[in-house]
């Protein structure tokens, strides 16, 4: 069942690792069949390098296994939460990758310091507010993890930010495929990594001027935009 | 004798280096075999890349080599050490990798910032105290480093704590097996960058919230753990 | 047309993310005939994967399309400025490497601290001055960006200093061939990593003495070079 | 003439990119005969890759070159000058490593911090005067970067600390085989990253006590030494 959107998430899974965002087992990726309200996702706990298509694990916008003999990742109802919210979405991705970790560890937003942090973000990347004692112990902490972020976008368009930091935790992206929340995973970890940087010469920078942002932005998308190939 | 594990000791050497863990000859890997009271660790000074399992030197737990035409790692009484008082191990990692490294070389240990860390230690990375000038030259080094590792865990559970850094060194990690201990290895790398990084953002970063901590270590550790596969 | 052209900029795309100069799509490169007036760039958005020589687009100096069915780099206009501006050149390379973007983001020059950046430039790595409101969104941005850069070098010989950074933005080399414009990326990107380490042990440091400047540049540029093979 | 040394200088100096202590062309390795008094050099600019064995170029400790169609590298008198003080010494090595360098450009020492710096050195790595505008123009610059290198070892056991800074430009290292020689280049840049990092944890960070430093250089050399095989 839904053989080709189990294939789409094995792909989004296995190019965490290859792309440097993934130590060990830490982190995940899903795709969702809109139309059946199905989502693909990786087991949970299993080492990248033994996954294969057939072992990721389908469960409906209720939280209902629908298909799949093994646990799904523990992030799931995170993910779940995300599809709910934000209705153009097809795919998201969480990785532990060092930078963007880093900033989420300290509870910093990353500041949009330049052109290739506004070729994927219309604004600094945002971090959301800690969570209380009874989201984290009341028993559906993955859940309260996706409405804290949820929480985050009441005035965000989650296709202008498409990613976030988990305070104390890590980034979450997503985008209208899991090919581009994965794409988005890799621009997430080399800005943080700009960012820091560029705040150790200039630890008072300020971020971007707003026409910079405007145009760089717009280039890539919208109804203006013109980069790449139609 | 004691093949299997030899290969174990062996496969956990070889993850080093390609976990980047090692540079040169920086580091070594043991496996214990509880019921007989013996021990496979790599041979000292032997590059990686020439290493075979049968090249495991087997050491009991009073220090006696029991098998193997190679000297063991001149770290051998330091693993010893931690078997005898570590009833609960399996295997030892010891690494010299960098940014971990950097803290053990500052004498700091690595706060308990974000839940990646939180994933594998229950509080803040331990750092032994400085040895003596009695315990360094006294003729039995490894072995009091060892003691100063079992001083410091006097009030710690080691596998709420699964490592340690040696003052002016570098780290040693544990585990119910060698291949654990080498994940936590990894773990620990990772945490260091992270923690290193997240300092350079904000130098006066408090640690963890203690719910969150407990969350995430509950979450892989103990009776209610439900991270991963049955 | 123009296959060796086509081919010779097509190496200096593939090129880039071997020498991990380039995340997803964050680059360019191109390579001028000057007889002809027509040069060959990489098509936009195209993942470096997927790249054929035959893809390469060609263009002249007037910026028609003159061969290939795909868009070419939206930063076109940019290679384009710099070929007419600056006679010498034979190839333009854009990447967002990392470091040095830390320092475009900055809007900072990179010093001159040391003999690997007196190997190849006269002087500091120049940064041009912020565009205006009107030069971003008045419609022709990227040849903009190609005048901001023109007007920093009006001191400058750009042969001398084979490159820049481009204020929030990112660094462009370029070089009597493409396949130098390469190695200057390479060196620039290296350079800028050294240079932000030496100013984190010593943020005061001075830049190089002049007579060790000259020694080191002169080596391998202009009739008293004696560096490399005749 | 010479095949066993040329493959020895060879071997060397590809295992140079390919430990990551190189970027382009720069850096060389070279290993001498001292009882014909020959050395055999990699030429001057040529790219790793395309490196053979018989590319090497011998040449003698008057400097006249006794075999080879190319030219030397350009630090050829560099080499030669540390052979003729260096009576012990079988191999030489020169790369611009990245966090060496760093330290280089500083005019810094190497502070010694931890035990890994401990296995390789009995002190801070060692930094060089600045050149006078006389030794850098006289027309024997690489002769004098030489000097300058013995200068700073008049008071210095050369296989005690068997590696340098030369001020403003990068790290030279030595051995009794150049294979050693290749070992502390990677040690060298191994713990300058260690030694940045530890600087940023504690800028204050006092170096390490006498007697772990002895404790940890003579377990690898020396008559009391005991790492490693017989």
């Amino acid at each position: 069942m839904l053989t080709e959107l189990k294939r789409e998430a094995y792909e989004a899974n296995i190019a965490l690792p290859r792309h440097g965002l993934i130590n060990l087992t830490f982190g995940n990726a899903s795709a969702i069949d809109r139309a059946k309200g199905v989502f693909a996702i990786k087991p949970s706990g299993v080492a990248y390098a033994d996954l294969r298509p057939k072992d990721m694990v389908l469960v409906d916008l209720d939280g209902k296994i629908v298909e799949g003999k093994l646990n799904p990742s523990s992030d799931t109802p995170t993910h779940r939460r995300l599809f709910l919210a934000f209705a153009d979405i097809g795919g998201v991705v969480h990785t532990h990758s060092s930078h963007a970790t880093a900033f989420a560890q300290a509870g910093r937003e990353i500041p949009i310091f330049g052109t290739t942090h506004a070729d994927y973000f219309y604004d600094n990347i945002p971090v959301t507010r800690k969570m209380t004692v009874k989201e984290i112990g009341g028993g559906a902490y993955e859940w309260e993890t996706g409405n804290v972020i949820v929480e985050r976008f009441k005035k965000l368009d989650p296709l202008d930010s498409p990613g976030v930091l988990v305070n104390r935790h890590a980034p979450f992206t997503w985008g209208k495929t899991v090919a581009k929340a994965v794409e988005v995973a890799v621009a997430v970890e080399c800005i943080a990594h700009m960012a820091l940087m560029s705040l150790t010469l200039e630890p008072k920078l300020k971020t971007i001027e707003p026409e910079l942002l405007n145009k760089h932005f717009k280039r890539k998308h919208g109804p203006g935009a013109y980069y790449g190939q139609k």
